[in-house]
């Protein structure tokens, strides 16, 4: 259900950072569908799995063969490469103002097991589409512009990580989908994991973050909107939830007689995902794991676990969805004669809202280009929650078709990547000029 | 809820194999509390545990042990013993009348990992008891009679399912919780089992089967009764149930746009206890088992599986509840757009009542000895279910304390066991004599 009203063609006036850059606004500069398709196409071949898209997880080979690729591109695009210590590739383009902080913009080119050809990749390819628009038309910005690949995005933000300074020892010992340790994988791709702090940015370091990402929901596309200016990252929590009643024998305790956790549990994900719904507003809860004791057909749980996790942009509605499902879980745990804990795992991630004048430069360029857009939150978490801590930090998304992410099946059209690409641009720009006004 | 009257004190006219053998019913025969609790407290040497109860798990050596015991107590009260092909010890009475089949009566020795000291145990000690007063009140019977105590009840009714002749190789095969192969087990307790079918007895072999047993639910202790006239074992009958919605993204897939096999498990859950509730009767649905998968708690479960098990007295009763539950889980597949396919298990046991002469037996010698009783069914299965194949087959169960069973706490008072037996003691002289008049 879209909540948020569609906010397009609004007047550049309202936007301080606009008019845009260069040139004037009636013919402006846009991204070219079928080079950013080219580079898509040309990535896809590392990892290339039978279903059509990539499993390039990081530290792989494939991931390895297209780190290569992409340092050739930024190279060829004239960008000075280097690797930073957590195996982030970044490309610098120097600005005409000394003493400037980069802008820095991109994503990450390594996937999920399994996954597609956009998720991460649309992101890095319009990043190098900023520079070859920026190189066709002789732009030297002011601040110096740096293209960056996260390391790693999809086993944990790993690249951002870094960059905060808080990539933890522990994060570095985990197993990744190569094979390796994320510490092992970081020095294969070329970084220092034994110096990881020298990734490390302060804030003030870094002028602004962009990112552009495919949606992976299906907001946009079903809206028929070009572009997502995001929000920001929706928080995440997540608790063990144990159910306690008493086991039984199945075949000699009537109904009447149970106090079968089973039961309670199934009314109690029924509860989280009917008070979710309910309320007004995008927050989401699932249950996506659950596990009866002692699992056997023919005897009455007496305890079940399971998962609850809860995502929204605001903490504070976070709690209120946890405070009505523990309220809905106290009834239920006293009409069924269990006993109901919420245990909270400590792998939260609060949410990560975007800088609210990085959005209205965002909102500024697509309207500016005729382009529909609809403020929104992202539901997925990406490195621009890590960045969002240090500098300020915007997020372009652009449809996905059916909502459909971490697939082969992923899918987002050449004149969708070039949309957000363009704006991505303009947003680069008028970022870029805004700063002066601003003394940022 | 106790749905079935008590029927205590009828006439004992009502009955063909009354008035009660011997000697005046306004003086009757009644069992020894202190003889039976004492037998128990002997058996309960044998693999005692640190709760107060017993793990004499079959072919254990406290299996072994207590086997030997009872051997022992056998023999003391002039009982002729074998061990058949199965392992089953069998101890014999002679009777007086040349050609009558043996009435068989007994029950096991054998527990369950972290048992009691009252299920099956009661059974044996109670048909020991039978002797003891018959030796007590020189009393010789028309029919042979054979006390039994049947191996690895527990495991699966492994000696009944060998004496009907049906114990298959599947079976013996299997590992028992002590360490070996119920077929190891049995060689390890006098068996034989590259000889099994020796143990089959055919319909008309016995004349009989009586079994007293321990209620291992709390209708007659809750309901203050004495005796239970079991009409039957109940069957069994089990599916695997699988949920298939569509897994996605916890953080991207708005509330109202999910496929959520959880949720659909939940409400599936909940509709098979509300419709084995909502039904007249005392069947049982129980969903002991759940798993979705993936199990990721940031992943909407895009299958959930979960067992399914139905117990009734009555094949068509439970049919019924299954196809009420096939309804409801069709709406909800619906609804949720969802699928939810049923697939049984071949594990189903049918219903096996008990012979309709034989409760009223039962119920006759409880009236008689001015004994409370209940005509119910049992939940937990029993060897006498398998007997039930060949032989007119009675079953009398006595209170257990709070319906507990399977556990150190199960408990049933010296009283209680003693009414078993003097019902158990008075039945096998009603059929004694009762065989003649009908000619069985």
């Amino acid at each position: 259900m879209l909540r948020h009203t569609v906010i397009a063609g609004l007047s550049a006036a309202l936007f301080p950072f606009l008019p845009l850059a260069t040139p004037a606004a009636d013919d402006p500069i846009t991204a070219s569908p079928e080079r950013m398709q080219g580079r898509i196409d040309a990535l896809a071949r590392f990892g290339a799995n039978p279903e059509g898209g990539v499993s390039r997880v990081a530290f792989s080979d494939a991931d390895v063969e297209g780190r290569a690729w992409l340092a050739q591109e930024m190279e060829a695009l004239g960008l000075e490469v280097r690797v930073d210590a957590a195996g982030n590739i970044i490309g610098r383009r120097a600005g005409s103002e000394r003493g400037l902080k980069p802008i820095l913009f991109g994503s990450h080119i390594d996937s999920v097991p399994g996954g597609g050809n956009y998720d991460g990749q649309v992101g890095v390819v319009g990043a190098l589409e900023v520079v070859s628009l920026l190189n066709e038309h002789d732009i030297v910005t002011r601040h110096p512009l740096e293209v960056v690949s996260f390391t790693d995005e999809e086993g944990g933000l790993t690249g951002s990580r870094a960059m905060i300074g808080k990539l933890t020892d522990a994060a570095m010992d985990t197993m990744s989908h190569s094979g390796l340790t994320v510490r092992d994988g970081i020095a294969r791709v070329g970084g220092d994991p034994a110096n990881i702090e020298a990734a490390a940015q302060k804030p003030g370091d870094i002028a602004a973050f962009l990112e552009l990402h495919i949606e992976q929901g299906a907001y946009l596309h079903e809206g028929d909107i070009d572009i997502g200016v995001v929000e920001g990252i929706v928080g995440i929590r997540w608790w063990d939830v144990t159910i306690t009643g008493v086991a039984n024998h199945a075949g000699t305790t009537p109904m009447n007689r149970r106090q079968d956790a089973m039961v309670a549990a199934a009314r109690l994900a029924l509860a989280i995902n009917q008070t979710a719904n309910d309320l007004e507003g995008r927050q989401v809860a699932t249950v996506g794991r659950i596990q009866a004791f002692p699992g056997a057909p023919n005897v009455i749980p007496g305890e079940v676990r399971m998962s609850l996790e809860i995502r929204d942009l605001d903490a504070a509605k976070m709690q209120r969805v946890f405070d009505l499902i523990e309220i809905e879980a106290n009834g239920i745990a006293d009409e069924s004669g269990t006993s109901i804990e919420f245990g909270e795992i400590d792998v939260a991630s609060p949410p990560a809202p975007t800088d609210e004048a990085m959005r209205d430069v965002i909102a500024g360029a697509a309207g500016s280009l005729g382009l529909s857009h609809l403020y929104m939150p992202s539901g997925a978490g990406h490195d621009a929650q890590d960045m969002a801590m240090i500098t300020p930090t915007g997020m372009i998304f652009v449809p996905s078709v059916g909502g459909i992410s971490h697939s082969p099946h992923e899918f987002t059209s050449a004149e969708d990547m070039a949309n957000g690409a363009s704006v991505l641009f303009h947003s680069i720009l008028a970022v870029d000029r805004g700063n002066e006004q601003t003394g940022r």
